[in-house]
């Protein structure tokens, strides 16, 4: 392994020592020398890579936004709901992902780094203005309001999810979330034909990996 | 005023400053010493009250489940959108009710003293069963699911309302939320008579107010 590749993989997995400790504890008490026990590495070498807490909170925030396995689909409105759909199967198995909402719902790191909310909704509206100008969407419909409601629905749903006790599948609530809101969006012959199914991200990030090779 | 009346109010208004705190800095950093210095009171004055952080905590949260304003209404389900509506109404200008859903996303706080979500989930599935009964929704509509993905939405509308800089109304986002969702619960003419004005809030309380006169 080259120098250059493994001094990016260490820094990628302090950062997610570090993003499992924003969960755990909070930011506020997620301090470096946890790290430190944490991840057996010295305070010389993690601060080569990142020199301040700060630093990794906004590593963390960088990596929040993605469209990492969504794939061109038939429908605008499909690939809008399988970026939930890919959120709510990674999030569980990534401590990044987890951390950023953390770090969002966090009273003193919001301030300090701001939130990925507005970025999400961007996305989520460019999806569904495209959406409607194809005749996807009901006519009342308006994108910039659906794509506001549906990150903080989002967003909720997760944190309620993994707070109650019965240890639901996130990608099974999102998926029922999406059932909820849909038939109020998308036009009829579209609804028909939508995959909200709570496997389908799987799936998708399979058929990435295979059209995509990894290097 | 009585001496009783007088130890209750000052009561009140210390866990008021902390569900203050609390929302600032989060529930780590919320100290006894910022404490002081908000409220002006000693310690000894604080600790007679509540003799530690995690009573405050628990202070808090025990004031954050209310059906305070609901009306008996002619639909079930009309109760079950009043529940939500008056919660917009009332969080932004009742900093305990703003605590409460802060100490629920923080990781320290919910491991020390849980959420009130089941039980707003409970209240909410109690409404939507009677509703189920009485013909107010649509078949394929699960009063289990409905509550929790509403509990979820809700909370998660709130926190990015509260995050993007465009200072939105809570009231008008939660009652746009409704307006997403009730169309996929409501049976069709209950639908065209539920009320879903974000300024239905202030008329309930009005109303209460003006039914149970405060002594």
């Amino acid at each position: 392994m080259a120098r250059q590749e493994r001094a990016i993989r260490t820094r990628e997995s302090i950062l997610e020592s570090m993003a499992s400790l924003f969960i755990e504890v909070g930011y506020e008490a997620a301090t470096i020398a946890a790290l430190v026990e944490r991840t057996g590495l010295t305070r010389g070498a993690l601060y080569f890579h990142f020199p301040t807490k700060e630093s990794m909170a906004h590593g963390v925030l960088a990596r929040a936004v993605t469209r990492e396995g969504i794939l061109p689909q038939t429908y605008k409105l499909q690939e809008w709901v399988d970026l939930g759909l890919l959120l709510a199967h990674r999030l569980p198995r990534e401590p990044m992902l987890r951390a950023a909402v953390q770090l969002s719902v966090d009273p003193k790191a919001r301030t300090l780094f701001g939130t990925r909310w507005p970025d999400w909704i961007d996305l989520g509206q460019d999806l569904l203005v495209e959406a409607k100008e194809r005749g996807e969407l009901l006519p009342h419909a308006v994108p910039a309001e659906i794509a506001r409601l549906a990150v903080g629905a989002w967003t909720g749903v997760q944190l309620v999810t993994e707070a109650l006790p019965e240890d639901r599948a996130l990608s099974e609530e999102i998926a029922r979330l999406y059932q909820l809101i849909l038939p109020n969006i998308a036009s009829i012959g579209v609804l028909a034909k939508l995959d909200t199914s709570p496997y389908r991200a799987e799936r998708l990030l399979d058929s990435a990996a295979v059209e995509e090779p990894v290097h």
